[in-house]
């Protein structure tokens, strides 16, 4: 355990994939959107098992309470062996109007009408949640792997590509590009600095297939004479911000990229991603990140 | 099939209906968000009859599992014909407590069971597909289906109209245009730029019915000294956005129209859409087109 | 009928309630968009007495139908009146299980099996609504009657109120104010232009009682030097558009007024809306048209 | 009783949480907008009792109205005592298909629909209400108690911090701060006017942790030359608004607090929210307030 202390330097590091490198203690959240949350992040075949998991230890759970109900509360057939009386009690939980049981007593009547209040109370929170699942605008937006600096009309640019993943068009789609350098006040304080990085064109109407977008390092630009080691050294990381509106669903979308000091290429040019062939002109969404 | 190869100037040619002529490969995506899509874009009739399908079909199978099932699963009234117990299957497995079938054994009851929850698994879907095939919100707004470049107070002007066909107002609109362009630059990449081209108007607080947009182009104006065979020539593509607030549904509404070089006439003006009959001024949407 | 015909000058005068006296064509619209419409826009009693309608009208429609498919179809208890047997019919459609009546042919458990579906698909549009009629984000914000113009500061200004009739706060409150006035170009074409008034204040950050709203009437201003006379005969009419976050619902609010030529008033000032009553400190929301 | 009369400068003070200390008339709303209000803000356990509540009140009610309806309206099984036929009665109402009475005259059938009706159309409104709820966009965002006033790279800057308590990241977070101050017009008008306050940044692609805000206090500033005396004399509030995308459920997202004259700080500085432990960065996000 004798590894040095960390540099001052480390401090705002960004990952690779866009997390933040710093440990932050757990959230003790509201109970109900909590749950909400995890029910909407995880994916489609988890969801469905937990659901069904859900549904197999309550109506085991209330099957054994009408198991051991006994038969002052619970009429049952003659002739029946545990297992089969369990069974019952398991169908008898899950639907009572299809079983040989019946509820006679209060108590289990009482259990009767709480599942099916529950029962229905679930279905109210599985129709919301299974709503809020489809429903949540949903963008397939690949950025390009790295963002480039060369020259493009005789300017220095920093140049990415973003490619739509979907069939739907996004439409009044904006870019928003922000570079963020760790700075220290005259008084001590180390802070991240936000620059916004002007574009070209930071306004699509129409973003159907691929965007290239360019900010030209001019003299108001941060990253003004920078070179891969300055921006090493001041821990250069770029957000591409993107919202639009699909098509389809009239909803407004977002996706982003960060762009680290080491993914950014420099002299390099990224291979056009039209092909003909055939006659005909085909995009090629895969060489998003092939470079020239 | 001795066609000459595409030219390169065909690239991003847009079609007139404002689609791009170029092939994508398909979207490989996720199943559940691709069918939400596919039953929020499909037109009502259709929707129906898929639902109607899928009831039928499912119960048909399921039928067909209690018809098979045996005696020991399904208690059958005696002297039914094998189609009149087809049928009685095909009621149990759609309700089953009207049918004069009933579920004895273990088998057919987790298939009652199972049946009933896919039901209600079902019937929340159609719940949800419903709610946002309703909610999602449509402007019903029509642009003229030519863009005309006339002289306005002295000055040389792109104009186009939009009118709004429901009877819904569409308050805080505002309209967006932008022309786009394919350039080269001087290191040999083609790339469609995009400039904004600024309006007399862009926002109006109430748009009931119809609304005439207007580019001046002065020097300012990349169209500025296009002719028709230049417009051609460069491949020049207005996009037209609109949005506002649908003021009966309180949501963000968009519309748009593309306008392709071909569609922009020169020296043509609209005629007026106000008509006096019968001592009341009446709008006449249909007119929208009609140019003097 | 010897009225003379209307001025051109009347084209787009806007009626005091803010609508437009213009006749359009009705709108031939997408039959399940404009139910969807119509039921989002009635009132409360209107949209529950419509509902209940519906469902005695259908279940009435289906009794018929059980009452004159026969005893072949329907089973039916002995020694029935045909007032009795009607009633049971009825309640037979309404909830088969809780009536003696049994359907036992095919077309009988037909009928059953259609009225479920209906049902069900009845209740999740039912459910739709009300979700959809619950959720549309309203604003009950009152806009003084009459705007103002008057001296503040030594500078002539127009000046009018807004008040929140909600115990909701609105947050980040936009005020938008446009003018429109009649203009006919060079070439003879008139249409309405829109001028943006700029406000002393066009953003609060809480809107949660009262505000007030002021324009300069400067050089800048389309108003500048107008009287009541220049005004009537330009036609001019102000369109303020308020816009918010309702800090209950997390929703975007609107809401808008149209102060018509003949709304605004020389020369007043409002009383102001604050009482000291008690030694409290009372707002008197009924007080916003109250001029000194 | 002799308190003196409150001063003219206490009209619009502002109160430490936010709120106003102003009387208004109780709002007299639309009932079913208001319930709607109601059940979106009372919290979890509050909104559950309620449920449950009305469900057993509503079922005793018609539970009594089955006890009294007598045999010709409600057949009961022989031999019940008259706490045994009310429980029944209870049972029949909230279920009746597992209770030992039947409805058999028109009166108690009816009520028996009615009953259904009424008890879907609480589930849909509680479907609607949960799923409301739940969808309601919750920013968890904490603001530093304090506003500081102190030197920032030489400059006097209002200074204050928020960090996000959640683990969702909100990106394109944008911060708005608005100075109000009373100020009384020539013409005798005390008003609270609203300055905007400039942002060394006000706009963040990604707020995940914490959030520095600082405002530099120059010539252009309204606060420019104030002192602790003559911002309480003046009464200065700060509000601070945030906005910004939830990047879990893509939903906008608001969050706000008030600085009174009386909680702006001047010449303290904030303690860094980062630790180093164990070689790996914390943030202490309970540090918040923390001054050095």
């Amino acid at each position: 355990m004798t590894k040095s202390a960390p540099k001052k330097s480390t401090f705002v590091v960004i990952n690779r994939d866009g997390s933040l490198n710093i440990h932050r203690p757990k959230e003790h959240g509201k109970f109900f959107n909590d749950l909400y949350h995890y029910f909407l992040s995880i994916a489609w075949p988890k969801f469905f098992v937990i659901l069904i998991g859900l549904f197999f230890i309550s109506n085991l759970a209330f099957g054994l309470l009408y198991y051991f109900a006994g038969p002052s509360q619970v009429e049952t057939p003659e002739g029946l062996s545990s297992l089969e009386h369990l069974i019952e009690s398991f169908f008898f939980s899950v639907q009572s109007s299809s079983s040989s049981l019946k509820a006679i007593g209060v108590w289990s009547k009482s259990l009767v009408i709480a599942q099916t209040y529950l029962g229905m109370l679930m279905l109210v929170i599985v129709t919301g949640l299974l709503y809020a699942r489809f429903a949540r605008p949903r963008a397939r937006v690949i950025f390009s792997e790295n963002a480039l600096i060369h020259e493009y009309n005789g300017q220095s640019a920093l140049v990415f590509r973003v490619a739509n993943e979907r069939l739907n068009q996004i439409v009044e789609a904006r870019m928003t590009l922000t570079a963020t350098i760790n700075r220290t006040s005259k008084e001590g304080e180390t802070s991240r600095k936000f620059y916004n990085l002007k574009l070209e064109n930071d306004y699509s109407p129409l973003f159907a297939l691929s965007w290239t977008i360019r900010h030209f390092i001019d003299e108001d630009s941060p990253l003004y004479g920078m070179t891969e080691k300055s921006m090493t050294d001041e821990q250069v990381v770029i957000f591409a911000s993107l919202n639009g509106i699909d098509d389809t669903f009239s909803q407004t979308i977002t996706a982003r990229n960060v762009y680290r000091y080491d993914e950014v290429i420099f002299n390099k040019r990224f291979k056009d991603m039209l092909l003909i062939k055939d006659d005909k002109v085909h995009i090629n969404l895969k060489g998003i990140n092939d470079l020239q």
